[in-house]
């Protein structure tokens, strides 16, 4: 058999180290997968054409929200996401944490040798599609490529800009005794989805992972900012981890209803099966809200007119710390029991 | 022989899956090698013990300039730098180059299972007093752990802050005929200081790697802002790969002499050695500034008067492209060559 003469692609079938090399096939990669999926109008007009590394926005805010996310979850591609989504709603979601309005992104790649250019344009794509959505546009970026074996098919960084859209400065100092605590829905499903997706275990039946945009439940409650004390994204850890947290920062005790909080039951079967606790599970579109005892009513009522947060219910209240802050949970059978903060380390690349 | 028993250490000797899981050990790492490191009276008064994932900053200019990097630099220690520092100034070097200054800075880290912690600790405190000396704070970050393999020891990404100091939008669509080609200082020597550290090969003799911040000689340049074109940082390919791309963008040939272009003798001689050419070198603390030939002068003197760039000097000027942009050295001997982009992809991980 011989092979026909032809030009080498430009774009190879597969991540190569050349393409990390700052030379024509980085360029090559650069324009031919990133800059056709993350280009539109906006960023084009913010870019201005100008081909730096850095980009320049417009601002018109006193205030500057900005964080960042490592993303290495494994598989890349789970139901109802992908890393890519993940790493642009993930990362968003932490700026809504804050009151602060989406308005830009960076992202940072690690590719290893050898992955193929098909499943890098599907993630690219998938995070270009998440960020138009939630009308962001992603506008600097870097890729480094490391030899096969030296990173797991692809990481990623991103980092949002924001801008704070209420005066009112977010932070577990202010939560009170008497305050309600309210989960914006059912718990377990990021973790499980992407948990299932990678052990091949059969269990279709956990669905896809809640993995969604949180600005739209928390520009919802702003008008109530006041009565808010601290919004929290139940990530990595999930609702006990964030609790604990909470409870330390603020010095207070939290105490949960265990019949408030919701699971489904196919998630809540899975876990069962696996010795899982799902207060610990990663969630990728739930948040916790505490929220005074007054105002409980009017949040809810504005987080229940968002579809991410349509479920919202009060899972339980704050009280002083009697001596060290905690959190406890009142089962079912109505004994208390400690929740601590051993359960949240259980579930390794969630995220 | 028996051990006696005692606490485990609330941070362990290496990095482990945990300590990516969003619990208590997560928590702990988090406090005694980041928080300890990075936490500074200007941080802490930004950030105002609010305990989020994302910062909140003041901000009094009406654009913010935003740019991220991975680094995947290897060996993570090399002669005048290591990862951390690199993640820092390198980062920061990108705003310079928009005539930003630099405010802030995020970091994302991947963590590979068993990555010692002293060497952690290390990066992360080299990091730490490499912001401090910048006077910019680490405000928000993030880490992940992959199991052993899965990375090669760590991975950082970093994403700088910056408020633009100038209305002058840089840009190679600003080059014209006539303009000068400035470059900032010698050639080739973050490139071949890795290398050498990587390789073990014996030339100590190539010295440390250039690594260093360009804020204060961009600063310097700034009340001549409308007399320069663009200001490019010589990082990975070096200036032949930048000189490429500016061309190509600004729609201008370049041409450039060798003479006027300065290697060290051991850098030359070990890029003989290795059949490197040191156009392509990267670079961490050098750059190019094309500026308006009746500027030169001025932007010389500004630019000689800091330690960073008191070796700058005009290499070659602009003409119009005659069809194709393009770059061309004239030699020593007097002979034109074209500088072309292949000779870029020879180094990989060099940042």
């Amino acid at each position: 058999m011989t092979s026909p003469v032809c030009p080498a692609p430009v774009v190879s079938e597969r991540v190569e180290m050349l393409h990390g090399a700052g030379g024509r096939r980085a360029h090559s990669l650069i324009e031919t997968v990133f800059r056709s999926a993350f280009s539109s109008p906006e960023t084009e007009s913010v870019l201005d054409g100008t081909c730096h590394d850095s980009a320049v926005l417009p601002w018109d805010s006193a205030r500057v929200a900005v964080t960042t996310d490592s993303y290495v979850v494994t598989p890349l591609f789970f139901p109802g996401g992908d890393i890519g989504r993940l790493a642009v709603l993930g990362t968003l979601n932490d700026l809504a944490m804050v009151g602060a309005r989406p308005v830009a992104l960076t992202a940072g790649f690690v590719l290893e040798e050898g992955l193929p250019i098909s499943i890098l344009r599907s993630v690219v794509e998938s995070m270009a599609s998440a960020a138009r959505e939630r009308g962001v546009s992603v506008v600097a970026g870097d890729t480094k490529v490391v030899e096969r074996g030296q990173a797991d098919g692809l990481f990623i960084t991103t980092t949002g800009v924001g801008a704070p859209a209420t005066e009112v400065v977010f932070s577990p100092a202010r939560i009170q005794a008497g305050d309600a605590v309210i989960v914006s829905g059912d718990l377990g499903r990021h973790g499980m989805a992407v948990l299932a997706a990678r052990e091949g275990f059969g269990f279709e039946g956990v669905g896809d992972s809640d993995l969604a945009a949180l600005w739209p439940a928390v520009s919802a409650v702003l008008g109530e900012a006041e009565h808010v004390a601290v919004l929290r994204d139940l990530t990595r850890g999930g609702l006990g981890a964030v609790l604990n947290e909470l409870s330390e920062q603020g010095r207070v005790q939290i105490d949960v209803e265990e019949h408030a909080i919701a699971v489904s039951e196919p998630v809540s079967a899975a876990c069962e099966l696996l010795g899982l606790d799902p207060l610990y599970v990663a969630n990728e579109g739930r948040f916790v809200a505490i929220v005074r005892a007054d105002a409980v009513e009017r949040v809810l009522r504005a987080l229940r007119g968002c579809a991410v947060s349509s479920q919202s219910t009060v899972i339980g209240s704050v009280t002083a710390a009697e001596c060290e802050p905690g959190v406890t949970l009142r089962s079912r059978l109505g004994t208390r029991r400690p929740v601590d903060w051993l359960g949240a380390e259980q579930l390794p690349r969630i995220c």
